[in-house]
């Protein structure tokens, strides 16, 4: 049977997203096989990481730098920022490669059921920074559920008095949806905001 | 972006059975966002099985030790052997408590389209084991695939001139299973090798 260091590598893994138990226990035996191509890289660079990346003091990003690699890139606009639930949200924004502009993460979003208030997101910080850096214009990039949408209602108030230009990304047809398939909330704000041909 | 250190970690997650890239990057970020509580403890666990996991000499078997548990248990029975393609089968087969003999890891199965002939299997060990140990069964476990099936007819018939019995595990209907959706070899199969009620 499985020895106990085993079994910990195995309960370990089983707690990552994405895999149970069962994909855990292939995924364990598939390291313990591959010791010195893969089990051992993994365990350096899972150390490595540990001691390297932290959250970026600035805007809440994960990097093996402080401020981080966005943060301190100069080519960067620094008049704009996308403020953004997680760092999961920040990478894909990344991606798309077609925002030139500096991040904040929230760190969540509000929620009256799980008790998250303001107090407990980087809000205070977002507002620090539209007051001290010279930021023209905040978009909010929260997700288009009920918790991102208050959470970027409560941001917009907060930053009312401050005089920063506060913009959304738009809700629309996803590129390559059929119309058939799509919900009808989309569909309606689609409609209704519409563009010029 | 992501810098190098996190990039490494996603690309060795990545090769992981059950993970994909895009999966390996969410695990990637729910490890870096729980350092202390997951990141660290994975990282030392899979340091710590990297030192001390290696095969058992006699078996074949994953384990701290060497003999491995299973073949070190002395109210194991040692005069039968249960032979079976890798360590994740016969992991299964510890699972369901139900046999307390020992066990022979072949690491693979006969292949002609993969290159895999006799040498590159642990079946040489096997004979040798049945020669010296008081072995008095072996139970051929291999998957019910072509190749499981053509690797247990081989070691068959290396095993005729030991005199030792060799069975092999009961094809039939899965317990839970029904008929309507079973396959037709394994519904003839259980139709054949029918028992007494």
């Amino acid at each position: 049977m499985a020895a106990s260091d085993i079994d910990r590598v195995i309960q370990l893994l089983a707690r990552l997203p994405g895999l149970g138990p069962r994909s855990a226990r292939r995924a364990a035996l598939h390291l313990l096989e591959r010791k010195e191509k893969l089990l051992r890289p993994l365990a350096d660079a899972l150390a490595t990481a540990a001691d390297a990346v932290g959250p970026c003091s600035v805007c809440g990003n994960l990097d093996a730098t402080d401020p981080c690699g966005v943060c301190a890139d100069p080519r960067r606009d620094a008049s704009v920022v996308c403020v953004v639930e997680g760092v999961a949200d920040l990478w894909a924004l990344e991606r798309t490669a077609a925002f030139r502009g500096r991040y904040h993460v929230l760190g969540g979003t509000l929620s009256a059921i799980d008790g998250v208030g303001p107090e407990d997101l980087r809000i205070g910080a977002l507002i620090g920074r539209v007051r001290d850096e010279a930021i023209k214009e905040v978009i909010l990039a929260t997700n288009a559920t009920v918790d991102g949408q208050t959470t970027a209602h409560y941001i917009t108030e907060c930053l009312a008095e401050t005089g920063v230009v506060v913009s959304r990304l738009a809700h629309g047809v996803p590129v390559g949806g059929e119309l058939d398939y799509l919900d009808d909330g989309t569909l309606a704000a689609a409609l209704k905001a519409r563009r010029p041909y």
